[in-house]
């Protein structure tokens, strides 16, 4: 019987997903399996965040499925009517909370047979104290809302700011339907928490567990307070992006529940990027034994139906990647095999997903013969389709021969548009003007650089110039920033050059990883071996400049440190919290193949220290960009002062402190 | 006396501020009178965020100067060891945290006879529930910490994020000194909650009177609670920055908290700018009637000495501006008047401290002779020293002969450095290069525009080009973007043009208060009437192209809207929350003087929404800016996905949504 759901679920979503009308007979099958009840569907979408109709559209399209098909329930991700994160925008545009409650109310009417659970944002009793909104689940059934489950636990780290504008509830469980809009403290009705035999709750409600976690965020546990009235079936409605480390706690976190209280979980996640944050999806059902009994796909929207009283459901694999173990994270390592199939998805859905919902359809990028710039494109020609993506090799005089050779096969490989455009004339022109100036500017002021990165700036600048021209010149095409992670820690990236575009894809993919994803794309794409052997092989370098010793481009790892060794400082930085002190005990494992003096380890610290901190402007006007490890350097998910680059790092003696303070 | 107590007051401060040696018969004097007891020094300090050394080597100045006049007790602004705000630095640098413990317990060494409160960080007990750190203010005395006040209130609104990484104090008032690090919800003693005679509490703590305010944000008073043990004198620590309204409201709210309790208040704030947020000082004390008595300057470090219990206290003049009262911002008007000195001194602060703190001396902008450059060369003249601005004319074809001689005129009148640099060459060349670019782009790709803004594009970026290049071949300098709020709001700037800089000084001061302040500056600056009176007059536009019609350079208000129409929607979306409905009813102060039909009004309406969407992805890549105004686009102020800009912010009638939710 499983399989045959199966066989029918997947012919419909076809259908389903092409718009297209399901075959009589399918839905008939369906229906026949379902009608014994207690089969849940669970709609894993894609909302646009703030346009309110597309997304009611798109959940009435699988209300409407689940009624026909005679679910018991529909559930949808948090806040699925307004997208997750809505940030400020329901302060700015309070219209567009108003509007989330009549389609909410639109939605309840054409509910019928099968219940839907649907997140909104949910105004409170005006003068309430606290804040303006409750993160809010409504229950609707039979041509009404039923009731209303509000969240209580309200993340606000990294890209999370919950506590911003909602409220936390209260009261864990369902509360009656008359208090929409109008609920507080003042209106919590006792009564069972549960909606018929259901215990739901919202997202971060769920990861609380005192016995599961070590370290505890908040005091309630919700979970906790809905096994006390014994569901059958525990409900999630989440909005949680892909994090390098999360999927594992995750999966491990939702199976100690449902073990512990031996009852199933259902977990439907959000799908899709909004802005800098990429969602995976792969919303599951843990049974009553905490066993995986079902998981939809990750990084696709998904209609999965299950039955966790049943134990029937269906496993679809994982990308590769998300499952990465806790225990294996835990030390650096140039192993990113296990990662790079999740790398790939994350960054080509938060493309897609960027130029979809922003209503751009074009790319162009410049193409250096260089690592960055070569996997961008092979990311774009994925996401957005070939024909939409234009490189440019734009050679100046450093450019050798190689690199605008390795950039035109990539190009014929990938079948993108390609044409060269030299930005000598420009150069030239830019060099000659700004010279002059210099010299004007020299009879006032002193502190002129004896070897400026002028000459590199304006290099890079006249390629952003071109690239920007194009965007301005063709509809719906946007230019796009290649700077990785690894450069863009060391501030080795031009304002107005190579880090300003519209979109970022690689800014949070570290040098060395972009290396192996290279290789990996090289494997596992459709065509084999798009980028150049070439490309993989030469040693990453800016080409702005001459080293003066060898006569040859200057090298980036030169001007920086070995990027292995780099990598490994921002792994432990953001991944073991490690400060400089601890990075100076740490044995690297570039140390294990290349030994170095304890002054050439301490100068590269040093160094990664001191241009992060003065790399922090560069950080705060940094384009949009997919959030792909388990830290950043994303401004929506990390932010200093710039004026605090002064920092001292180090830590000082006590006796240094007395000194100081006696001093007079 | 205390007549006397002043004049000794500031010759002490004077000498002070200089680091100078104070003569022993002026700390003799103040003595003598601050001998008879119940006296209490107000430091008002400007910190740097997450230097601790420099802070707490600037707190022991403040110390050691209170301990030898023998005051009672000395108190610091909010987190002053380590500056508000610190955002994100405290996890990403935990060492600073440590370092803030280590100075703090120097300080409490050096602390004798007089009590000194003091903000810091403090990391809660390992493995506590909730967030990692709380927002303490240490009692330290007689060389040893006596006794630790945490905040409750957690402010997570606008600028503030306090809610990040702290936790909120499950108590009010002070608890012992060996909780430190190590406090708890169980660690709580009971007892009194005041510190001898002293009820203190920080800045958010005293923001919730029941009866003074309508809405509430917190369940909790901590004053309230204070106030139960009848404490002599409440003391506050803040950081508060200065926003158009909120003066007259935390005067009128410190005023009827003394007086509802009748007990002074002594309020400490921060002054300086840390990034985008300027604050006032403007410390004060209302007596146990609620009246003022003392009140240090605004925008100033200052050292102001008070007697809550006698009224003993000097009431330096507010900053004009800060005191507007609530009444008058209920309307928009164009009599900016009573804001400007507050304008412009949040805005010269802003300045002076991003590049102090950031240790650049120098500034290089752009003066084409409109309004927006102007305004930005005086302001960075006055910040920086006239001597450190190079203002650049770069006129090009369409410049026009009055353009160039305003400038050089505006340059002359400020003493700035000046001189002019043709973009003629560079726009050429580039113009060249595209074109050619173009034509092969177009043979691949449809949706070549009409009438593109790549021209205008490519001069605002050649001028960038020669900014950028003297700041990467000069020390010390960074490059101005000159853009008004208005023209940010209609994204009317370009992309690595004229927005492109590293500090935005004007992007919140719209337009028609940009007129208004440049008559102000005319009138108030010691050199008067700077800015040529031509430059004033004048229509703004940005000289970038021809308008076909009438051959003249095209004028900004064609391309958008009157600037005093688009300033009054902004007003009202800002202050008053107001939607695009709510604006098509509303009469507009423009439309009192030029009458204009509905079509005409919901024409530039709508544009107004249309453009503020899609200038999200501007916003987010704006230069650092200093708030001023009481809502702002500042990034760390207001935050949108990109990828909403699709909002209806029209909303749609019930009927639409059946009509929609039922089709197939």
């Amino acid at each position: 019987m499983t399989d045959n759901l199966y066989t029918l679920s997947e012919i419909a979503d076809k259908r389903f997903s092409h718009g297209e009308d399901i075959p009589q007979n399918i839905i008939d099958g369906i229906r026949k399996i379902v009608a014994e009840g207690g089969f849940i569907g669970m709609a894993q979408i894609n909302p646009i965040a703030g346009n309110i109709e597309y997304n009611a559209k798109k959940i009435a399209k699988y209300i409407k499925y689940a009624c026909k098909i005679g679910l018991d329930m529909v559930v949808f991700p948090e806040l699925v009517l307004m997208g997750y994160p809505i940030e400020d925008t329901i302060d700015r545009h309070p219209v567009i909370v108003d509007e989330n409650i009549k389609w909410l109310k639109g939605l309840a009417k054409i509910t019928v047979g099968t219940t839907a659970l649907v997140g909104f944002v949910e105004p409170r009793k005006k003068d309430a104290e606290g804040k303006k909104y409750y993160n809010s689940v409504a229950i609707l059934k039979d041509g009404k809302i039923e009731g209303i489950v509000r969240k209580s636990l309200l993340p606000n780290y990294s890209e999370f700011n919950d506590y911003r504008y909602i409220e936390p509830s209260p009261v864990v469980g369902v509360q009656p339907a008359e208090t929409l809009g109008k609920f507080d403290k003042d209106s919590v009705k006792e009564g069972s928490k549960l909606f018929e035999k259901y215990g739901i709750s919202i997202c971060e409600d769920c990861w609380n567990n005192k016995e599961f976690f070590d370290k505890h965020l908040y005091e309630k546990d919700p979970i906790e307070e809905l096994a006390c009235e014994k569901p059958e079936i525990f409900i999630n409605c989440s909005a949680s992006p892909t994090r390098a480390k999360k999927e594992q706690l995750k999966h491990n976190m939702l199976s100690f529940i449902a073990n512990k209280y031996k009852t199933p979980i259902v977990y439907v996640n959000q799908v899709g990027a909004i802005d800098n944050s990429s969602f995976d999806g792969s919303s599951r059902v843990f049974n009553s034994d905490g066993e995986l009994i079902a998981r939809a796909k990750s990084f696709e929207e998904q209609f999965l139906i299950v039955n966790p009283s049943k134990n029937i459901g269906k496993i679809y694999p994982l990308t590769k990647g998300l499952d990465k173990s806790l225990t294996e994270q835990k030390v650096f390592t140039l192993e990113y095999e296990s990662d790079l199939e999740r790398t790939y998805k994350t960054i080509i859905q938060g493309i897609r997903d960027y130029f979809k919902k922003c209503g751009f359809k074009r790319a162009v990028l410049g193409l250096s013969g260089g690592l960055d710039s070569t996997v961008c494109a092979v990311l774009l020609a994925d996401a957005i389709g070939k024909e939409n993506v234009f490189g440019i090799s734009m050679p100046s005089k450093i450019t050798s021969n190689e690199s605008r050779s390795d950039a035109e096969e990539l190009a014929h490989n990938l079948g993108i548009n390609f044409t060269e455009a030299s930005i000598k004339p420009m150069v030239d022109t830019t060099t000659e003007c700004l010279d002059k100036l210099f010299e004007t500017v020299a009879e006032k002021w002193d502190g002129r650089y004896k070897t400026p990165f002028t000459p590199d700036n304006i290099q890079a600048r006249s390629r952003a110039m071109f690239l920007w021209g194009i965007s301005n010149e063709f509809a719906s095409c946007i230019p796009i920033a290649t700077s990785d992670k690894s450069e863009l820690y060391m501030g080795y990236a031009t304002i107005n050059g190579d880090m300003s575009g519209g979109f970022a894809p690689i800014a949070d993919v570290p040098k060395t990883k972009l290396f192996a994803f290279a290789r990996w794309m090289n494997a596992n794409r459709e065509v084999k071996n798009a980028i150049p052997e070439a490309i993989i092989l030469k040693k990453p370098g800016a080409e702005l400049a001459i080293d003066p010793k060898t006569g040859k481009p200057l090298i980036a790892e030169d001007a920086l440190m070995p990027y292995e060794f780099l990598d490994e400082i921002i792994w432990r930085v953001e991944n073991k919290n490690e400060g400089y002190q601890d990075l100076i005990k740490t044995e690297f494992l570039y140390e294990k193949h290349n030994p170095i003096s304890i002054e050439q380890k301490t100068e590269w610290i040093d160094k990664f220290f001191r241009r992060m901190s003065t790399a922090l402007y560069k950080w705060s006007i940094l384009p949009p960009s997919v959030i792909v490890e388990s830290r950043s350097i994303n401004k929506y998910d990390y932010r200093q002062p710039i004026t605090s680059s002064k920092i001292n790092y180090k830590g000082v003696e006590d006796s240094y402190i007395s000194s100081i303070l006696k001093e007079d």
